[in-house]
């Protein structure tokens, strides 16, 4: 079964919220790419990334550089999904993102050949469920904390609040929430790389105080001893790196610095599904906790994190797979939210479900 | 499709060289387990695993956890081959070569349902072919040179020597193999841990002059320190890591501490396939070579890390995988070896052929 074309759709899907902010970035709506393999009985497998400022890739690079790995495909045996990975990224030398698209299309087509579900063309599922917590983007600790709680009213058990890195701003948005949301729901607060070192377990201690269980990257990812130096201070909460870790071998340098306490996997960042999984076969190897970190998307992206994350053995605290909800995916219906956890279905692929038929151009 | 019976089949294989020694041990004849999973369907899944001294388990040992990985099992759905695999372990505690040989079961009757080769439900071939390199067990040089000779002859393009620990005997095996064999074959040797510090570099240094590549263990594994001594003093040569890799976090350890250049999986020591994939992602993550190391025993072992070698992105070096010429396998015909190298066919599971219908009794 050979795959016989490609087609590639850049998509914008409208943020429900338009002011919708992390760090200095404001998401009123979300870039993105698209792309679909067709293999010779017609099947599809579909992958996506979305534009992110951190990632470096306008849309039209990224559209070129998708493209440039489908077409690397053309005539590889679609049941390969790891194979035609690793080649279309030797041939074509690109990686992170574009590659995390493909990735996820090649799983997708595969997992629909044999009409599975991609986590069990992982091995299974650990899994049907995957709680999950959901952003709550910067805005004044009253809108805050009233976000959380309309959250949680929904059910969710985990709200991860986006901070700027004032201390007392992001201390007051913290208590603001906790005092909204009661004692029981988990707080985890990411400040995007906003702190000092000094800051940083500052902050850290006081959130801890406050029952914040997780910081992510509180301070620049590109100084690892600076991280090094916050993690090893701090044992009251996780401190997770997140920010580049693109690559296995990021991975293990921030580790052997005792650079962090938990990592954050995210397919889109790290080039697809194949080194996702390795980087948590690293996390296990050093006794370091993973979690399956920000599907920044639509439902497609968001359904592929959770069918790796179904398929973990070892899977630490709430998946980030619930953002499709405040986007208008144009592509995809949304999937199920019960309870503040993702259900996994019994369809093949990600188990997505199209809007409409594919409908940009196919190339061979 | 659910795992509905399992069988367990202790076994014994004559060697055909009945003076096989390395280290204090001689195998004149090689006892084992086979275990098999049988699906709602009839497909049957085999494993197997060898009974070694250095893993610690006599056969009877041995049959009893096997037998009791197994059991968990029942119930389980049969495509699901890493969930059963981690969960028989979470259920049973039990680790080890037991629970390779449950899990080489799980992938084959996974594959075999699938009607695919466990190559491809990895992700697919990056090669067809695996190069192999075959071991030569100690003797008086005389005798090694005439058996590399042998095997070169054959078509093999590497032999890998086993040595004593005595500097100057081990030497003359490597000077007396290197002038029967020529320039051009690899030669890699294994003390099996019987150098100390300054032995082993002294050892390194004389036979990387003489042309070796890699030498394996060559110092106790339970000192790493001392392994990272002798790896850091040397760059003439491969230093290879090897007993006593159990697990992610063992492998961790030995990479953190710098105690080797390359790394030898196993799919028997370290607990099946799934954790050999991790243990080939850390490896990545720390830009050190992995090479599959020796799959002793029959057929069906072989055959397994061929396929799984056959499956990795990154694998260095000759592989282990054909020492199942030596044995009288009583269960499985011979996988083709042609040119030094084993040839993967497309039959699904591991692609293995019984000489005879599986005769041990099901328990459900």
């Amino acid at each position: 079964m050979k795959i016989e074309a490609w087609s590639v759709e850049p998509a914008e899907f409208e943020n429900l919220d338009p002011d919708w902010r992390y760090g200095d970035t404001h998401v009123p709506r979300l870039a993105g790419v698209f792309v679909a393999l067709r293999a010779e009985d017609g099947t599809l497998g579909e992958g996506y990334a979305p534009v992110l400022g951190h990632l470096g890739r306008s849309q039209g690079e990224l559209v070129r550089e998708v493209e440039s790995l489908a077409a690397a495909c053309v005539g590889g045996d679609a049941r390969q999904f790891s194979v035609n990975a690793v080649a279309a990224r030797r041939s074509t030398g690109i990686s992170g993102p574009a590659l995390s698209a493909l990735d996820m299309a090649l799983h997708d087509l595969a997992a629909r050949i044999a009409g599975i579900p991609v986590s069990l063309l992982l091995g299974g599922r650990h899994r049907e469920r995957i709680p999950v917590v959901r952003i709550v983007p910067i805005k004044p600790p009253r809108e805050m904390a009233a976000a959380a709680a309309a959250l949680v009213e929904r059910g969710y058990r985990a709200v991860k609040l986006k901070a700027t890195g004032e201390l007392d701003d992001d201390l007051a948005r913290v208590g603001a929430v906790r005092a909204a949301i009661g004692e029981g729901p988990d707080i985890y607060v990411d400040p995007n790389q906003a702190y000092d070192v000094d800051g940083a377990i500052r902050f850290c201690r006081n959130a801890a105080e406050l029952g914040v269980s997780r910081v992510e990257q509180p301070v620049p990812a590109r100084d690892r001893d600076a991280m090094a130096r916050v993690a090893r201070e701090l044992s009251e909460l996780c401190v997770e790196a997140d920010e580049r870790l693109f690559t296995p071998a990021d991975l293990v340098d921030v580790l052997e610095r005792r650079a962090a306490h938990g990592v954050c996997l995210k397919l889109t960042r790290s080039g697809g599904i194949a080194p996702t999984l390795a980087m948590a076969g690293i996390a296990e190897g050093f006794g370091v906790k993973a979690r399956m970190s920000t599907a920044f998307g639509g439902a497609l992206v968001s359904l592929a994190a959770a069918e790796v994350a179904a398929s973990l053995g070892a899977l630490d605290g709430y998946a980030e797979v619930g953002e499709f909800d405040h986007f208008h995916d144009t592509c995809h219906h949304a999937p199920k939210l019960v309870e503040g956890s993702l259900l996994l279905g019994a369809e093949p692929g990600f188990g997505q479900r199209r809007k409409r038929a594919w409908s940009a151009p196919w190339r061979a």
